[in-house]
């Protein structure tokens, strides 16, 4: 089976603490590694983990605020040194280009590599990427500022050929490749033999979603609906959801409540405000809802 | 004895290594603090080191290139949620501001905290800082883009009175200060009684410079003469010496050479290039030129 992991670059909120760095994580779909925000220190991290960042062709920014995007500069500056050359892919608020032009200004030679800005739509969902194996999806949180979650959706794989109808039908290799997209065997008498009967269903394909910074909102539900692991922030604990609602985040409670009216399979809650120095409670509160509940911690690499 | 130490945040050179933040220092005067260069990441390492980022009204930097900037904007905004109210002067070309605005878009509330930019002067020595314990002079380095040098002078403290002469003389409190202040003593017949007989000379002034980037040049001995620290680049091992010059860079001998030329009490390499693993024989060739050579590692505390 292919790889599929999630991996926490930074799992703080605004401020970094001694132990966590501010929002990033690397997706990881076998050879292919997209990324998520890229607060500062990103760049670090990437290296401390030992990925490759020239592997990186893809970068999606939730939202404009500092802890989600000052690690872009130095990035990008770092990709140019290591002689990364093509296209590098940022998918943002329109904003972010002008943003980072001042930054860019005496940034080592980029003639080799071309940074394409793409817009988000904060409207509505989207497909943002698409390739033969993963679909990435936007759609729109709640915060202070246009923002939007991500979902990634390994694409199906292609059917299994059932060794012992390979044989009994002599099924010839013209066929194949249809079969296996699944069409019906058609023999040569004109007998249509259904495609289940001759084929294995192949493993379900998985899914991530990703949702911070976001008031809890349930319009979301519907596309992180079963997803096997959903990253939700919870800012703060739930005797603080006053000050949730009022700086437009969320509360480690109601990260549950969304896994559980989701049925999501895994929760994995961060974006922690530096106020805690342990996050153990905020799990256990969590877990009351929804006890696959788990603390996204720098370095945690879950494989799907 | 006040403490007056540098401490390391940074010393890779434009590419950070799992062991290596970019380039920043804090300069520590009893309890004031004032800040070199900003690299990625500086607010992390602030952090870990236990400083006060509240205490940092004064960041000088050498020159724009992203390896030494890069920190600021999330420095900044750090400073606003830590609720630090005031002004920060940040001492740097008169590009940086136009190239900070983009990323400070978004920022938190800065209505309590006032960012002041100070033009640096690259074509002649000039002091930028000055109070009762410290005086602050930037002086022209020689690199790709305009870069300066920052020379940091404890001024001298008051003499001491002589407690014999105090008591021979009858010294009245009046006098007390002036004679601190190198007056003479005048008694009440007129006779004059020179400074040097009724005082203690104070602890020489301390003096530290920070030398990067740049090539070798001999133009900065006078300033940074007989400093007790030089922190002097050297990204590159002697046998680069010619990539260091294509480069605008130093090796780790003509650190040595300037330190040897300029007298200086111990030298301090850094900006390493993240091709050495390991810098210990950078620090062995430096110490064939001038002994009192160290590798400058993030983390480092030097006290003067």
């Amino acid at each position: 089976m292919n790889s599929f992991s999630v991996t926490i670059l930074g799992s703080s909120s605004a401020l970094p603490t001694s132990r966590r760095f501010p929002t990033s994580q690397v997706v990881r779909l076998d050879e292919q590694l997209f990324m998520i925000d890229c607060g500062e220190g990103a760049q670090m991290q990437l290296r401390k983990m030992k990925f490759k960042i020239g592997r990186i062709n893809h970068i999606f920014i939730s939202h404009l605020h500092g802890d989600h995007i000052y690690g872009l500069p130095g990035l990008i500056s770092s990709m140019a040194l290591y002689g990364k050359k093509g296209e590098l892919h940022i998918h943002a608020h329109s904003d972010l280009q002008q943003m980072m032009e001042g930054m860019m200004k005496f940034m080592n030679d980029l003639s080799e590599l071309k940074v394409k800005y793409h817009p988000l739509n904060f409207r509505r969902n989207s497909v943002i990427y698409e390739d033969k194996k993963i679909k990435v999806t936007s759609f729109p949180l709640k915060h202070r500022i246009s923002c939007c979650g991500f979902h990634f959706q390994e694409l199906p794989s292609d059917l299994h050929l059932d060794k012992q109808a390979l044989v009994r039908y002599e099924i010839p290799v013209s066929q194949r490749l249809n079969i296996k997209s699944g069409a019906d065997l058609v023999l040569s008498d004109g007998t249509v033999i259904p495609n289940s009967e001759i084929t294995i269903p192949a493993r379900p394909p998985r899914s991530y979603a990703f949702c911070t910074d976001t008031i809890f909102i349930d319009e979301i539900i519907p596309i992180i609906e079963g997803v096997d692991l959903l990253y939700h922030e919870a800012t703060f604990a739930a005797d603080l959801k006053d000050l949730a609602k009022k700086t437009f985040h969320a509360t480690s409670v109601q990260a549950a409540e969304i896994a559980r009216l989701a049925h999501v399979k895994k929760l994995l809650i961060g974006h922690f405000s530096s106020r805690y120095k342990d996050v153990t409670p905020l799990v256990i509160e969590a877990r009351t809802i929804f006890p696959e509940t788990y603390a996204a911690n720098d370095g945690d690499c879950i494989e799907l």
